[in-house]
Parts: C-alpha cells; structure tokens; sequence
C-alpha cells in the first residue's frame, strides 16, 4: 500500500526523484480529458446513489481492461490532534477479514484474474483500487463494499498491522534523511494546518494508536456519503450505475459530517531555514516553499496561473531554471519548480536545485532566487507561456493513455472539493490565464523574505555511496506523460496488501 | 489582565527585557521557601474540599494583607485545534457580570478598599489574584466563587471583547517584531505539541471564537475540582478553610476531566532558523532553542540540572555567557540562558545574545555556541556549582519577601503537575545535583545541530530609534529576587480589567 506522504518525502522537497516532481508541475491532477466528453470513447458519467455515493465513470474502450477506485474524503489532515498515522493505519486495516470473507480472500482473487490492486493515503483522501477485466468489475464492488462497512476490527488485528507500519515508518522516514528533512520541512512550512504532520505519522503516536480510535474512524469515514466511486475502462455505465446500485447501493448512509474545517495558516513573517546534515547523503540539495492557495482555496484564477507558473520556472528541461542553472551556467545538476493544487486547504509552491562539480549548494539556491526574482519583476513572455499551456493541453491527452491517470484526476479532484466540471473545463481555464496574471502570482507568493528553505547536506565524514539515493535526471519524459504516478508502478512491493 | 505569552514573547527568544529574562534563569518557580514550613510564619496548608478544589495556605504575618488566587489548570496548550486563544478569551470574560453582580462590581468593590487585581493566562493554566486587607478576604472568595459558575455569557458581552483582544493582539504582537519572530521560532521549535501555538491565539483564529465555544470551555474547565486555591498573607489556614467551604465549598464539582495528554513532540533531526527582518528593530539579537524535559516531564533530577545548567551557563551576570561575552571579549551588550521548567509538558532552553561595536550578531552566536560546547566536553567546576546553587538558595530567601512570588511559586507548580511536596523538597534535590548531571544535561539536550536559532535584524533602512525596544541591561538585582515576576508590576495598564 502507498502512502503518498511516501511520494512528496520522495520526490519533494529534497528532490531526489526529480522525474517525479516533474509530473507535479508540468501534471496537475486537475489537467482532464474530459471537457464535455471523453475523445472518441463516450461521456464522462457522474451521478449519486441513493446513499450518497458519488460515481463517476470514465468510458475506455481500447482495451478489455477496468480500473476500479474508491476514494474516501478522509486524510491525514482529517486526524484528531495527537492521532497522528491512523488515516494510513486505516488503510491498512481495510486488506484485512470481513465479517464476509477471510482476511487475504478478495487479493487471492484479483491475483487468480490477474488483476492488480493497492491503496494510498494522503493529506485530504485514501484510495484504493483494482485493474481488472471487465466481467470482474461487479465482484470487486461486492469486496469493496463489503469492507466499507465489515471490516473485522479486533484487538488480534490491529496489534501486528500497527508493527507493520512502525517497521514501514522506520525503513521510508528514519532510513530516509530525504524523507526526515521532508518532514521538518513541513512541519516548519504550516505552522498551523495539519498538513504540518506527516501523513504516515508521528512514530510515537503511531504506536499509541488502538482499535478503540480505529473503530471510531472507521464509523466516521467510511461510509458511501463520504466516498467517490471512479470507474474508467470497457464498461458501460449504464451498466455500472447498475452494479454500483446492486452493490455499494445496499450499503447504509453514514452520519452527516461537518464541513471540512481544518486549522488554516497564520500570517506569515519570517525566513526559515531547515538543515539536516547526515553522512547517508552524497549530493547536497536544498528546497525553498511557500504556502500558497490551492484549486480548491484559491481566489478564482489563482491556482491556474500558479500551476503555470510553476511550468514557466521549473516545470522539466524547458523551464528557465532548467535551462539556466543546469543548461547555461552548469551549476545544478538538477533544478525546478512543483505546486501540489490538488489540495483541499492552502498548499505549498517549492523550488528545489542540487549543486554539480565545483558549485556548492549555495550557489544554486541564489541563482534560483535570480530567476524568481526575474518572473517577479519582468513577467513571463507571451511565447513562453503559450509553450506551457501548449505543454498542459498535450499533457492531458497523454493522460488519457492510462486508466489509472483518469482515475486519480477525477478522484483526486473530486476528493478535494472539486468537480467533474471544473475537471472539464480546467483546459479552458488555463488557456485564459494571461502573463500579468502568472507574474501577479510570482510576487505576491514567492517572497523571499516569507519562506522556508530545507538544506540537506552530507556530513562531514564522506558519505557511502550505496546508501545515497539516485538523482534522475530530471524531465524524463515517459513521466511526464504519466499524469498522477501510477501507484502499483510507484511501489511495486506493495501490489499485493501488506499483512 | 496579563498574558504569560506576552511575558515570553518580550522577555524571551528575543532578549527585550533581559531582566525579567534572568528572573527565568535564576529563579525557577519551583524554588520555594516552604521546607516543613515558612520560615517564622507557620506551616504551609494543603487540604481538599469535598468538591475536588485543592487549597494551599502559606501564612505571612509581616504586614496586614492577603494576596487570594485562583488557577484553573486549563491554558493554551489546552485548546481544542483550530480555537487557540480562547484560554485567555475567556480570563478576559471573567470580568464580565455574573448572574449574581453586575460587569466591574467585583473590581469597584477591590478599588474601594485599595486592593489590586489581575489575571493572566499562560500554555497550562489561568490564574485570578487580588492584593486585599485580610477582612476582606472572604468577599474575594465570594465573589471568585460566584464568577467560578455563574457568568452571565451572551453574544452582547463575547462580540465586543472579541474586538479588545484583536487589538490586544495587534498591539502586541503584530506591534512588536520580537513578538512576531517569537510565535514563529516557538511554531518551528515545538514540531507537534501545542506549545507552539501562541497564547493569545492567531489571529484569523481569535476572529471565530464565539459563544457556543466560550460555553462549552467554561463549563468544561471552570469548576473547584480543576482549580487551586492559593491564599497567602496574614491569615489563619483553619480560618482561611472555613472561608473556603463556605463560598467555594458551594460550587457543584464539575465533570472529571480526562488526563491532559496533549500531543507530543516527534524526534527531531534538522536544525532550523528563523529570521525576522524589520524596520522596527534598531539592535540585533538572536536566541536559540531546543526541547528539553519540565519538572513534570522530565526523569528524577534532570530538571534540577538544567536548571542549574541554566544558571550557570547564563543566569545573570556571573554566568559564564555574561562573564565571556560582555564583560571579557566585550562582543554582546547582552547574553544569557534561561529554562521554562515549570511546564506541563517538555519545555524549552534558550541561549541569547545580542552584539556590542562592531561585533556583529553571527560572531555573538559563535561565541555563544563555544561556551555550550566547552560545558558539553569539560562540564562545569565544582566552585560555580556550589555558587549556584547557593544562588537558587539565597533566591528561596528572597522569594519569601513578596506575598505574589510566593503564591506564584505554588499555584504555577500545582497548576503544571506538581504537588506541594515537591516544592519544599526542591532546595534539597537542586542541592544533590552533580557536576557531571549538569554536563550529561548539556550534552544530551543542547546539541547545535538539533536547534531551533531566531535571527532579529534591522531592515537595511535605519529603524527608527523611538520604536525599538529597550534593552536593559541584565542582571538586574531587583528582578532577580523577585520570583515570578509581579503580574500587576509586569503590566500596569492592566491592573483594571480591560473595558
């Protein structure tokens, strides 16, 4: 199972998995094929079941394949004060026995299908998801409704799963110096919105959490108001509103819940910095972020013209920070830009750069600060804002090209308070966002003076190389085609549930 | 009435007012003058009412007055997420009518007999005094009682002091550039526990506060089985008991709260900084933090020798920090420690410094950094332990000299966790203490590169001189012995309730 935390502590901050990153700026979950159809394969369906649930279908009929997801509207960001890790406990706790069917019952019969399955957690939702043949897709609702409400949740089951996820704490945060810089980042980054706290959890809160607290959150969140079924592959749906209704249809309501009101963001005044020094780095790196609004947050507009942005500066080899620091001055052996919109509260912008041959870190970070600087003063040429739109539009068709990519925008989007419309009509609103606008942008979020920038350096023993994490190369284009990393390719370990 | 925070904010990260910063160092509330008894005066009383309220008498017979107090053990730290300042919202609203007397009868009934009033709010308890002749005594406690449960809180009364406490706000802290950094190097430096929300609340938080809350926080947290009484002064404690069950002793017991488990602070890895660049700011100056164990937190004996860590380190002009960096190498116009011990929960250590001449702030921090450095590797000498200690001894004495320091002492360790007991076998734990424990304090706890440094500087353009804050010089003898500093000295305008 992912954890998406896992993908931003990864590709983040700290920039390890510059092709990663490359997808949040140039791929924004919200970028959709769907404008007022789906190309040549049929209309996007959205509707609601009786009990709430939301359904969402997305006809592809290039293959006899279908991706089947439920996102829950429960994150992270959701957790009680001091319950740190239970949304992604959760997670785990749902490939395990229903009063219906053993623990390892449904995975034994994707596997026997060939199908593949997983589920990740994130600050605002946790998915979960199976690819399959078609004729399966109405078993896999029946499994999927059934551990919305069945789950077994004993003292026997919870014990092992939380030293499952401690062990998985340990080997991605504490053997990571990438991922505990992340962190510290964060945390510094919101002083008071819960996107402070990772999602996997704070280990000594990890290990307090029990079934009491579980069994709690699994009454809240899991229920069908509170889900958004996604459906895209050779199906009908007609034929999948049939099915939803025959399966997740007999599922109760749940209780009503409150809006989604977070803690949000105090002003802020002052220039942060987070160094983390550790011999298991080789390559110094650093990241500078801003909280900014998101697609959800924003003021209309806004978050267009910062994804824009976010393509202008950093967004793969044709951004200026590419071209400048890595191609021109050869100083960075890596450099760009991501904004994480698909967020329901106020989210972050980042820079991030890594020194090459003789250049230090120092160096790198300044002549980033001179590009921002340049966008905050000169703007944007029109030429190359149409470049990125261009680069944007193309994008969404690439997207089409995997079920998992539709799926995750549509539920991402969906998830975070959005709709199927604006999925559809965000080709639109990003080719009206004009140069003022992206410059606009620039000035009034990234000031240097109001920001916090992470330092990961090596320490000063010379660091082991093997432990040290890759740096790829930036821009690689077979990711950026990818729309939302697919989570069965992010992770291969975890295709199957962890016991 | 006062705000705890505000003492902070002034007096600590940011060194304003180094003289009530020393009183932090040298004379920890824990330090009190009851062993067995007080002195000449009579033994110390502790006893329970039947309705929980826990009740302390320290007889001083020197002068015909009486200083009443009351601490509810709920503060800041205590807040539900996303309501921060409703603590000290609601010590603001206890000056508000009751069901029983009018809006300011209470405070006209002190005025008239020459007494004095005030309250403050702090991250774990509220407290409520009144300086009275002893025959007056009994009407403070009626009245205390009666605005215990009976305040009347109508939108009428919450919506107007909701505006006194958004200016109090802007006047304090968004005034104030030591007070803005402040928030912002306690939100970096506490990652997860709520000391790292302001007293007084952010503001777009402070802005929602309204009824329903208020309500539901008194009801929850005002009642005698989470409060202490604190009487000290010319007063007989049989006496003082009678009294207390007669007016107090009618007040319903409220709900058992459940135990104060607030979330925790994760491991730390990074070191951070946070910088405030500000035209308002004429001298320099920096502080920096780490996370160390309170009296109630912390193992047998280790907040005894931070404690005494601190004072040796930099309490007061003896210290080694005042003593190398202003008196010898003449770099820093100020210099010192000080240690927040009498907390809930883990606290913080802070080191500060601001420079002299030509010294610049970077040079000053160095400076700072090697004194810690040479305790970590050569510990302290026996001789400045022995004077230390006898300091923190001599302080005891003193302590006696003020009614306020001495109900102070009680209410503040009671109100965090501790018991009457522990204070007066404090003198003889600080009296155990070890060199080496004071160097194994060090070394385990002030580690450079898991620290959190606030940077106050000047903007480039010349601050305007009448605007900066004044710098005493510290060591000031008469704060040393002054014990908790005098909440009504500490902030004259306020010793009338607002409005």
């Amino acid at each position: 199972m992912n954890l998406e935390a896992g993908w931003v502590a990864r590709c983040g901050r700290c920039l390890l998995l510059a092709s990663l990153v490359l997808f949040a700026a140039a791929f924004s979950p919200m970028q959709a094929s769907a404008q007022s159809g789906n190309g040549d394969n049929g209309t996007v369906a959205d509707f609601l079941l009786d009990n709430g649930m939301e359904v969402v279908v997305i006809p592809d009929h290039r293959a006899p394949i279908v991706t089947h997801m439920v996102w829950y509207k429960v994150g992270s960001a959701d957790e009680p004060a001091g319950k740190s890790g239970i949304a992604h406990f959760f997670e785990h706790l749902m490939f395990k026995g229903t009063t219906n069917h053993k623990a390892g019952e449904f995975g034994a019969r994707i596997a026997e299908i060939g199908g593949r399955e997983n589920a990740f957690t994130s600050y605002d939702y946790t998915a979960y998801f199976q690819t399959v043949p078609p004729d399966a897709l109405e078993t896999m609702m029946t499994y999927e409704a059934d551990r919305m409400r069945n789950l077994v949740l004993t003292d026997a089951v919870i014990g092992p799963e939380r030293d499952v996820i401690l062990e998985e704490r340990r080997s991605r945060v504490e053997g990571s110096p990438d991922a505990l810089l992340d962190e510290e980042v964060q945390a510094t980054l919101f002083q008071n919105h819960p996107y402070r706290i990772p999602v996997i959890g704070w280990m000594q809160e990890i290990k307090e959490l029990n079934r009491a607290e579980a069994v709690d959150f699994y009454n809240r969140y899991y229920a069908p108001n509170n889900a958004v079924l996604v459906v895209a592959g050779d199906v009908d749906p007609d034929d999948v509103r049939a099915m939803a209704e025959r399966t997740y249809g007999k599922v109760a309501r749940g209780p009503d819940l409150p809006p989604r009101m977070r803690p949000q963001e105090p002003e802020q005044n002052t220039k942060r910095t987070v160094t983390l020094t550790d011999r298991r780095v080789s390559v110094p790196s650093f990241s500078k972020a801003w909280v900014v609004p998101s697609y959800h947050s924003d003021q209309p507009g806004e978050a267009e013209a910062i994804d824009l942005l976010s393509e202008i500066l950093g967004g793969g080899t044709q951004s200026r920070l590419y071209q400048e620091l890595v191609v021109k001055a050869g100083i960075a052996s890596g450099a760009g830009a991501y904004y994480d919109g698909t967020m329901f509260d106020d989210t972050s912008f980042t820079v991030y750069g890594s020194p090459r041959g003789e250049a230090d870190i120092y160096a790198v970070e300044k002549a980033v600060d001179v590009e921002i600087r340049r966008i905050i003063k000169d703007g944007v040429t029109d030429m190359e804002l149409e470049k990125a739109k261009k680069r944007f539009v193309r994008s969404m068709i690439f997207a089409r090209d995997r079920q998992s990519s539709m799926t995750n925008i549509y539920g991402s989007t969906l998830a975070t308070g959005g709709t199927v419309q604006e999925v559809a009509e965000w080709p639109d609103k990003i080719k009206q966002v004009t140069a003022a606008q992206v410059q606009a942008a620039a000035a009034k979020y990234l000031n240097p003076d109001i920001s916090v920038t992470g330092y990961l350096l090596p320490a000063a023993e010379p660091a082991v190389a093997t432990e040290a994490a890759p740096m790829p190369s930036p821009g690689d284009p077979a990711e950026t085609e990818s729309g939302l990393p697919d989570p069965v390719q992010a992770d291969p370990a975890h295709t199957a549930p962890a016991n």
